[in-house]
């Protein structure tokens, strides 16, 4: 087995850890991924003794770390006063070569400040953005920068445009993704100055971009790759996760005052189309490795959806194709 | 009648005016307002003709404009090139206080660019601001701004928190109002630079500062004012409303396919909830007159809204109490 291949998972991350990782890391040999690909990064008695419980080893590899990164901890902070900690033991592994993936459900603060700069970005990429899938018409719309780089300059947003269309066509399969700039309104002059001079430069750069999109294109198919800075595209995240669960609370009163029978088939069919963890969690594109940020409040399958995306991440070689897509012709 | 306490609708303004606009009216009639209190703008022949079909004019006065601007007409354009478009007589109709209020369902751009350069800023109010009062919680929010400034000083996002604070008070009965910054985390140090001093500032106001809040937090009753920039705003509200469409078509989907004699109740109810234009659609706050501004699909329910929130803003002496609270002390 090529070392490259295998996926770091940190078991000590996330609001359920350890018991929701093991318990995803067990559902993705289940669904077919070979136990060796994973290499599980925590307190070496924690999962002995978790696997244990759970049947045995199936043949994971341990690596052992001494700290946990709490999901609250200020993320420079905490990656300096704990340098061995499960996500920076994780990211070593990737730097070493030990694997190529790190898959964390931890305090994603911390898991994108040990990618940056302990993998550095990728040849050409100027900064790393964090790209989230989710699915609202049947057809997924992939949302980059998702947190990572607060304040872009105009030639970021045109590296997270190729970025997310070589992510797109690699792993969801759509072969000629149109890309959106959001924005507030159509025409090419709104907006702040950035989206001003990223608009000019994404209608020069090969991709196809259809231009300016609003808030409720993505619900609409209008495109599959949305652009967009880190601040924005966190609020937008976290107003829909925000919005996806005050919606479904107000359905199920609904169906509860209405006594159906059927409520709950409703709701779990109603969640499944709103729940981003089907894609397994946001994929940070643009450093020299695979990282997989799963939410801290995924479940044992959220869990091993990421590292299915993380495996198929590295099945497809999606980072040697950013690479070759953004040099120069 | 005091004319300070007239209303100037913009009858040709919307997707569907006349006709939404002229039923709208009189359904504020229907409902208390005295038919004195409207100015009808707009094409005089079109108005009577209107009136006549739904039964005659009640005691509305008529005002006449010649031209309209179009939803997607560039706002700065077309009011140069259309100096009699009902939204600029309507607007120089308060101008000349022959009215008090505006209310229009036209082009967003329009109605603010007409407001901002006829009616000018209160006296100490730096940017004027859209505010929007959303409901999710069984308790009104107040986000500003909505898009009336893209790129705002953290100095506006200050008075942004004191006349949502008023708005608040004056016109939802919210008596202690806790005002928020929306960002990507509650730390003090989250964000961009703006919010950042304008967290600081916020501290130092006297408002009930209850600090960063996230997108999620909307739909938490965290706070009843959200101070944000009028890109973030203007975004986020597209992509609630987009949102608000796109569970309620799943839903609906869902209704049929278990064959529920009940949905079209629960779908009305479940829209009702989330529906800002039963607040009357979004109040620019800082000009020297109350404007109110509808959105361009709004029925005759909304326009009567509408004009029910201009009514309750000159009555509440909102445009006052926000002088007199951004007096320093």
């Amino acid at each position: 087995m090529d070392p490259k291949t295998r996926i770091a998972l940190d078991v000590m991350g996330g609001d359920d850890a350890p018991a929701c990782n093991l318990d995803g890391a067990l559902a993705a040999v289940e669904a077919g991924l070979a136990p060796a690909r994973l290499l599980l990064v925590g307190d070496r008695v924690t999962i002995e003794a978790g696997l244990e419980e759970r049947g045995g080893n199936p043949g994971f590899e341990l690596l052992h770390s001494e700290d946990v990164i709490g999901m609250e901890e200020k993320p420079a902070v905490a990656l300096r006063s704990k340098p061995r900690s499960s996500i920076a033991v994780a990211t070593g592994a990737v730097k070493q070569g030990a694997a190529g993936a790190h898959v964390s459900m931890g305090n994603t603060g911390a898991v994108v400040g040990a990618a940056t700069v302990g993998l550095k970005t990728l040849p050409g990429v100027r900064r790393p953005g964090i790209a989230v899938t989710i699915e609202f018409t049947g057809r997924p719309v992939t949302v980059l920068d998702m947190g990572a780089n607060v304040v872009p300059k105009p030639e970021h947003l045109v590296q997270y445009g190729h970025m997310g269309a070589i992510y797109s066509r690699d792993l969801l399969g759509c072969y000629a993704p149109r890309v959106g700039l959001l924005n507030i309104g159509e025409e090419d002059s709104k907006g702040t100055d950035l989206l001003r001079d990223a608009h000019a430069q994404l209608g020069d750069s090969g991709l196809d971009f259809v231009g300016n999109i609003e808030g409720g294109d993505l619900f609409k198919g209008t495109c599959d790759v949305v652009v967009t800075d880190g601040f924005t595209g966190n609020v937008a995240l976290k107003l829909m996760e925000g919005f996806a669960g005050f919606m479904l609370r107000m359905v199920h009163g609904e169906l509860e005052k209405n006594g159906a029978a059927w409520g709950p088939e409703v709701l779990a069919s109603l969640h499944k189309q709103v729940d981003y963890s089907e894609y397994g969690g946001a994929l940070l594109l643009g450093v020299n490795g695979v990282v997989v940020i799963g939410h801290g409040r995924s479940d044992a399958r959220a869990v091993a959806n990421a590292l299915d995306l993380a495996a198929r991440a590295i099945d497809a070689d999606v980072n040697a194709h950013i690479v070759a897509g953004l040099e120069p012709v």
